[in-house]
């Protein structure tokens, strides 16, 4: 069986492991990321992946997949912009093949996770996926015929900015009113500090999983909160859950895809969003009547996605 | 060289001609549609391939694109719902193989005609292309990594069915502010019956021109009088304009195509349109400062595009 | 005891009733209303004053008050334009008064009948109120510190003209977003409709009582329904009740009133409107956590309230 | 002739003058303003108050009006809430009649200096003016048959907080899509960055006077550069004016003024800001081809209206 290296590069660190052409992955190895600094990045992959194959046979390994936070070319080659890395037009594969004598193929980490969840994951035996990461943000990736769809110049799948409400809520990326504003985690916190604010009392229960302030409510807490049933938590998921389906609904009049993976910290809630998501989608599509309804599921593969996609798409 | 035969189907007319491998057509032969009746349409058809083979040797014609109104299933075979057409979940490919021995594919029409400007038009040398036609509706195409898409069910590129109006305009699809209500050219005329009412000076140009009656303007004439100059008609362009762009730059979050091609009535007016569109573009796309931007033109191959498109699917 | 006449010219008919000082009104009598003509409209008004006066002592009667479609001037004395009477800068009054030998005063419908709840309904004893009236349209009046407020040229009040969705609904006004599309009978309507086409089975219920046919739903069916409890038609005046809340939340930043008052056909829901009403209201209110909220109430005068406001203002 | 003592009291200091009947003002003397302490409030206005009558016979100074940041209630007595001042539900009249031996009036700021205007300034001799002071936030005072309309509970004209973009901008209110999120000075200024961020060029002017840093710009130098012709800051101008006309026509829907008074910081651009106001509101104003337009003016005068206005409101 063909083994390969998944890499994922994220703001803090870099986590790789073997994996084998089932999806399963072992010898898990971790490091901090360097910051702005392209040379000793791919010192730190290199010396993983050197690393990771000295308890292998000669040939045993035959590619290494790097997944990376930032915006990657459509070459799958260059970083062209990583924010959370320090870097920009950063030259990745040359330096790393500089490093490892081994085909190399780098990817948005995103895409990776997606790629994951379609060939071993939540999309296991779909064609056409379309993969919405709700955490701090919303990202995503797009699975047209089996094929991850990057886009021209790398950049497709940017879904969290799309723009759902004229003049709504400005957004980071200098627009206003973009979708993840409205869906994502940050959006999540905002439906539970507005409810704080107008009607304490309902709020009680997350402020007290906060520790007492209703200023310090996060994610998790509106997510315990609504799994034990409180109304207040619920609510949010219900207001997130309405853009999220809408914003689904607007992707398959795009896109028609067979299926919708949810992945990010939001979708750690599983029913308590699916309920609200896949009710919005349902009364928002366009031919809800007589089109074939795409599924909508809760991603799979958790924190490992990201080695597991860069490791198989490595293979491709 | 390979020639093969397209057909365009419309709710009034069908319309076929013999195409090569360039693209070129000839022998263009059309025939009223029948209403309702799969049969006497796959006869309709079948004649017409028998017609334009007549003058050719055998083998010279290699397959039978067919680009037909309605939704098309994925595997190209089955019309699911042609309303003009007076069709549902009609079996088309089969019922033209029982009359013609070529290898036949049905396609949705702006499918096919997209796929001309791709390979012919417009976005000949892309590989990336969305388009988009601005008629009485809002109609779309996608292209990726040169295949065209049509999701899991035939039905991608809805676009026009995409929302950008939270409880907007109502729409003939059941939503609310789809973008078909803003950027199409009903939209437009309505922009011109809007300035007729609250300006009507400003509208007087327009309605001289559709016979001095302001409710009896349409696109045409709001293309000519802007064409001219008039400042009421370069208005109303200005304003669907706005939300053309508006929309393109969404469908570029989602899709980063290098290339947008309009075509539709509305896209008679060339520049006049293109100008606003770009402009728009522009100030909405996500990451403006930063990516590079999709190019945006006028489709190139009117009405026999549709033809073009369907003959030269037959042969992939 | 002072009485007065009070005459209620609508679009069909002209309504005309004896009130004294307490609201009770006797002697109703209606004739139909002649279209474009103000001659021959101020005829059968002062026939129905003269009518009216036969059974009394001299002097028992000392005024005329008469509430009339249309906008009416700021001096009370001209049918500003009156599209469901025919009529355009129409001296109502100088011609009436030619007919009958008593004061008279000429007011706006809706602000008589608005007046009559303040004076003698569901506004009675409060000083600051606002009346809207849920019909086909929305109309509205506005009471400040006890006196019924007519802006400037006598046209305050229109509420239903103030804008909810930037590029929403078009509205026969020529504005879009209009409250009027989304809090008015026609709006519940088209609720009823949306539903029926995108899930019939839950607007079977309507569309029995409607004679069978979806698209015969009018108010009173889905009125209707909902008082059984349907919850199909509950959720039509869930969802204008959502946009009635808004607006009155508006309403009150601008205007701080103690009490709304719904009328209007929509309002014979009674609870079934309210509920959602007040839910919305006390959702969107600004400053909803500290501020005193105002009242929300169902007019209770019913069709003589026209008759009854206009008598009363007749003595003011 | 009688004169009166008007006093402005503001989070940072407390301004004072004696005004006579024709809104003139002299001996303006100002205070700190001491913070979360109503008895120490009062001691600093008791001695204000005393200071300007020293010079003057017994007699000659007739009543005390003040106007102060915060809700004032409808009776004209009670600080309801002045977050500015540390106090809540402050019997302000009642500590200041144990000081001064003279009538009291107590108003809230934005009204006093509305009523300024309507009295001495922009607003003389109308009887139905809207005043609208586009500072920070969004403030508003109402003005109908030639009375302040305060509203039941005291709170009218809080225009600011009426929405006008559902699921817009979140406001520090608790709603979102408010007006002064959209018309304010803050909204003035986020167009300018917005502008920095995407096409730094065209506010290279605005950076400029800021001292070179574009993050560094307030609605000063957005004014300046504006006037000055700056292509970047006037249109700032246009999209702040293009919500402020529109946010006009929605009060002229519901009040029917004859004019709008527009004062605070944003208002010293004059022309600059109502040339597109003037066009927003005539775009959108209900009624626009028949309703005579309401005029809209510039706020006379300026620091002092808070001292005219209440000086005046005392007699009354």
């Amino acid at each position: 069986m063909r083994m390969t290296i998944g890499v994922d590069i994220g703001g803090t660190k870099v986590a790789a492991g073997i994996a084998d052409s089932e999806g399963r992955v072992r010898d898990v190895v971790t490091h901090p990321t360097p910051f702005g600094d392209g040379e000793a990045l791919a010192d730190v992959v290199g010396g993983v992946v050197r690393e990771l194959r000295d308890g292998h046979a000669d040939g045993a390994v035959a590619a290494v997949g790097v997944g990376t936070a930032g915006f990657v070319d459509a070459d799958r080659a260059t970083i062209v912009l990583g924010a959370n890395l320090g870097l920009a037009e950063e030259p990745f594969k040359e330096r790393l093949r500089r490093r490892v004598d081994l085909p190399v193929v780098v990817e948005n980490d995103a895409n990776a996770a997606a790629w994951a969840e379609v060939r071993f994951g939540a999309g296991r035996g779909s064609g056409h996926v379309v993969c919405v990461t709700l955490g701090t943000g919303v990202g995503g990736a797009v699975v047209m015929d089996g094929e991850l769809q990057r886009g021209r110049y790398g950049v497709a799948g940017e879904v969290g900015h799309y723009r759902v409400v004229p003049f709504g809520r400005r957004c980071g990326c200098g627009n206003h009113g973009c979708w993840e504003q409205y869906a994502s985690g940050r959006a999540l916190v905002g439906e539970a500090l507005d409810l704080a604010r107008a009607e304490p009392k309902r709020a009680e229960r997350m402020a007290q999983l906060a520790g007492g302030e209703a200023e310090d409510i996060q994610g998790r807490e509106i997510t315990a909160a609504a799994m034990e049933g409180d109304e207040g938590a619920l609510s949010c998921f219900r207001a997130v859950g309405e853009w999220v389906g809408l914003g689904l609904a607007d992707l398959a009049a795009i896109l028609d895809p067979e299926l919708f993976v949810i992945g990010g910290g939001v979708s750690d809630a599983g029913d308590v969003l699916l309920g609200p998501v896949r009710d919005s989608f349902a009364r928002h599509v366009t031919g809800r009547s007589t089109r074939r309804l795409a599924e909508i599921r809760i991603a799979e593969l958790g924190s490992r996605a990201g080695i597991v996609g860069a490791a198989d798409l490595a293979l491709r």
